[in-house]
């Protein structure tokens, strides 16, 4: 059995990672830290977990967690993760990081657009970038695993072909994004308020969204080049997931027309469609986050608009399964040499 | 490996069986049987299924579906499976009905409460109510289950103690249950589209709901007399979840005060305290339906209300799990001596 | 024009006191407090309201806002409204006073159910409840007014007729109340996030609520003796609504038999026939929060159930217009001599 | 009084403009067609109007109707207008049309994308495209108004000052919008249930939605030459309200920059200022469909991105209110000479 141990289980995406270890067959949670919360049962916070998982939360003393553990998780706010890595943590556990810290290898586009100096610097270069699906071989031997983001996830294996294959021109690509309201985390916010957010849609962040630098970095190694796009994520009045919607006009073929859907779901299926997680959908059919809640699927649709020389690229995921905690379980099956599914079976849940 | 064949999938109680029998260790889904979408994939209906469940829709030709099953679950309309059952049937396969054909067993209480006439009045006899919790023994070997209904399940399973050891006078009785809205099915009705239940809640069927004659038959077997209790149901704007609240006068103790909620709290745990399904909540603390979506699990809580001498029992369950699919396959696994809670072991989904 | 000032602007009782006084032909605000929010424009926390009223906030120095006003509006939190009331300030001004201040005669049962001490107990005597349809002979000449809570406005408007005509045994009287959120106000709890409200349902504070003396007090009136009743609220996931279900056992007739439901439906009639905000749905109706959202609209609907010999009776309001703003300007109308829907004509809003 | 007659109150757009009428201070339902209905209280359907409004609709029987209206608004599925107008019906009312049957010019862009023959192509001519504030001098003298769709009325709003003065690239033009249910219409389709709706959100109609070349032809008019866009809608699970995304390349000034945020506000104050029902959202304000629910604002909110270059155009309405019924009303309005915002003046509801 893996003993894991989490740091930050008291939120959304923590608190899924719980339930998801709970009940993975080859994996156990062995210890949760909390200064705030310690001696209290962690059901107690989460009552579905009630009579399911007994682990009581200990104080967030680190030194003690390591020595009962092979992985750390860590679901914490931004600049957390690199406080706390250093040569010797990483001799006793893998780290497994949710928050942003180690995504980004340029510390000035990290301190830029977080606005807080990063304090382990050195430790960027080892890191490796856990979206499962494109960087599989780097995972297994990697010590750090910067887990993506959940708009990251999905706007990247959802572009990423067309990127990658120049079918598309990437300094034409936009991306409208849709969140559940779990993807704001359980602080006590006006906002986040039911009243708030029922019965309303609205952009926020416009322009200047954290998870930007992050798609931007990993679909310029797609595109060889670097690239620069429009992202705005919006709240929508739901629980969980999240829906990509992506614009960019087509490349002109030789003969000068432009691809087709059927073309353009070709190259999906060549990248993914032997993928466990991915699920490339059927001409004229759209993703919804019904579909996938719950589970670790992505699901992606196409649609080559001819009138307009565009593709209108489509994706669906969990946020807090696929993009966050069941990524996060995806990456340590690859880390621990497990079956890349392992746990991560259960079927969307609808309705 | 079981073979379940299923009729009434396209519902989503049924979509529901075929969801947990898809991830059931020892099941499999052998037939679905539906004569309007012969030919179709499953997952056509519902994408959560897409790359999961690959089986496609036969026609509703019952003779060759028997030959391949082990098990029929009927979940389908009133009157359906008391058409088809007979001697031939049972021989081939265990029927597991979910609709309400088998449950009470006065066939003039039936079709006065239905208004239709009982085709198969000669198998009620032999018909076993499955609230397993409180039938276990009678199961294994029948050939007909009862599968309660989702009111049903909850309401009996938070009564029944406090009515099975006369603690409350259950003259005094009143059930007032809440639902999610896919208890009212999958049919294309304006009462139920979204703008119509969304900010908003509703009484309906109030005196007339068709489940109170179930419950109070159980609860008049717990009684050892006949009683009649006030139930009345209400439509609440989410998906899953039925939530129970019900109020009786306590009697008097010899003492002349009524108990106390710690003592109301020892008779559930002398009744289910050893019950993988039943989860009795601490004092204080009161059910809510989403601590138990898209699991097995009823919640329940209660409070003695020394003010008024009355005790409020609550209870939580999944409609589509425990109030229905779940409770089906609980009942699949005693019919085939299989541990009960085989393919029923996720945990809660929350957020 | 009456010149309106409030305090609790902020939350969304007083945001609904401001929406409905800015479009009240009679009526303007003219004075708005909070310490923390001084010069800031209304609209910047209520977006709907820009650029329809524009008054800022002053601080909550309430000796000019005295001077300025003809009626002063207090939708604080328990406590404050005593804390400030005194003889200057009803010779300047009339107080409607949304918290439950002066809703309770017996300043100990206050002090038991608030857990606080009441600062102003010598002015409860004169206060008057200002449940308009049922004290509308006193209000015109009242200096404070007590207005009542929303789930009590729902409870006592519902149960009245019958308790005062000794239809029903008020010791059987049990009263299942469910809200919309934003009867949770808007300060940010966990609670009350999004994901915690949405797709569940729950009872809170059974057996304990603070609104229970109120309606046992009243109810008590009706009754000419003291009654008490069990009351439990739920929280829906939903904005705005409440909706009671009560349940009391129906006294004999000297001919042995119960009233039926047109019978008591014609009660109704008598009592409530002529209400302009109280509407009385025909037999077999019930009522639905979602025809009332956005009114101050009361409906009624009732079930005599000869099975089991009790009366259910249903009542639903918009909790933030007759539960609380919308009876507050019909208080301020019964004050000022004006015709007590003035300002509160506005249709129900649906979907 | 103006006397209004109404073909189509059945559905939610239909309901809306009857609430609307029955509320405005000089006009009148004066009749309401349905040969499904007839007789039938239009309350029955609309439980929110009891005791509101009173009218029982009659049967389709024009003849009738026209002699007893002044206006005839018609709610109705695409052709049905079309069917009906001829130079009686306009000698004696004004038509205001809901449908799309008199909105696009070309007759054969009508019949691809709506796929029906246009019964009345001579009338295409004098119909005025009713989006009020665009067209208000040429609205007072039409006979035909073209009511504009929800979709489009938010779309072209949002865009129509920056594309007029060719600020952005109009072949660049992405629009992405995001709907409420109740667009879809009260037709009891599966699609449309609670459960299929709730905790979803999908595009659909991707490059094919019939919104599509009515945003078109009136960009293009505001282009000078006809452009082509991007347009897709989305499903959110909400009653009301559109929000509209929208991206486009900005033209770069003599200098070489292109212009920021504040310069954008400027060109929406110089286009929209004065309009009463036009909201220009501050700089870092972003539209929020709550706060346009029930009224008939359009609230708008830019952004300059000078990373990408693009700006981010986002505009916010009530689909019922500004994007049906409200927008009919202010035409009515306008063809009586009446000030624009009678009847029209109710605050956004909140929440």
């Amino acid at each position: 059995m893996i003993k894991a141990g989490v740091i930050g289980a008291t939120g959304y995406a923590g608190s899924e990672l719980i339930r998801l270890l709970s009940g993975h067959p080859e994996a156990e949670v062995s210890w949760i830290g909390s200064r705030s919360r310690e001696g209290e049962p962690f059901h107690r916070l989460y009552g579905n977990m009630y009579q399911v998982e007994e682990i009581s939360f200990s104080n967030d003393d680190l030194s003690k967690a390591l020595d009962s553990c092979d992985v750390l998780f860590t679901a914490t706010p931004q600049g957390y993760a690199a406080s706390i890595v250093n040569g010797d943590l990483l001799k006793k556990v893998k780290l497994i990081d949710l928050s942003a810290d180690f995504r980004i290898k340029d510390v000035s586009v990290y301190e830029k657009w977080y606005g807080i100096e990063h304090k382990a610097p050195g430790f960027l270069g080892e890191a490796v970038y856990g979206l499962c699906e494109l960087a599989r071989d780097r995972i297994g031997s990697a010590r750090i695993i910067a887990n993506p983001g959940c708009y990251t996830t999905c706007s990247i294996l959802s572009c990423y072909p067309l990127v990658k294959e120049g079918i598309i021109d990437p300094d034409t690509l936009i991306i409208d994004a849709k969140s559940g309201t779990s993807g704001a985390g359980r602080g006590a916010k006006e906002a986040n308020l039911f009243c708030e957010v029922n019965e309303n849609i609205k952009a926020y962040g416009v322009a200047t969204h954290r998870h930007t630098p992050e798609i931007e970095e990993q679909l310029s190694y797609a595109a060889g080049r670097e690239i620069t796009v429009s992202f705005t994520p919006h709240l929508v009045p739901m629980n969980r997931g999240i829906l990509v919607t992506a614009y960019a006009s087509l490349r002109k073929k030789s003969d000068g027309t432009v691809p087709d859907t059927r073309e353009l779901l070709g190259i999906y299926e060549k990248y993914y469609g032997k993928e466990r997680f991915i699920r490339i959908l059927p001409e004229g059919v759209c993703p919804e986050t019904r579909w996938v809640e719950g589970s670790n699927f992505t699901d992606i649709g196409i649609r080559a608009d001819e009138r307009t020389g565009r593709a209108v690229i489509m994706g669906a995921l969990d946020n807090l399964v696929k993009g966050a905690a069941g990524q996060a379980v995806q990456n340590m099956n690859l880390l621990f040499g497990l079956p890349e599914s392992t746990g991560l079976e259960a079927a969307p849940l609808f309705p």
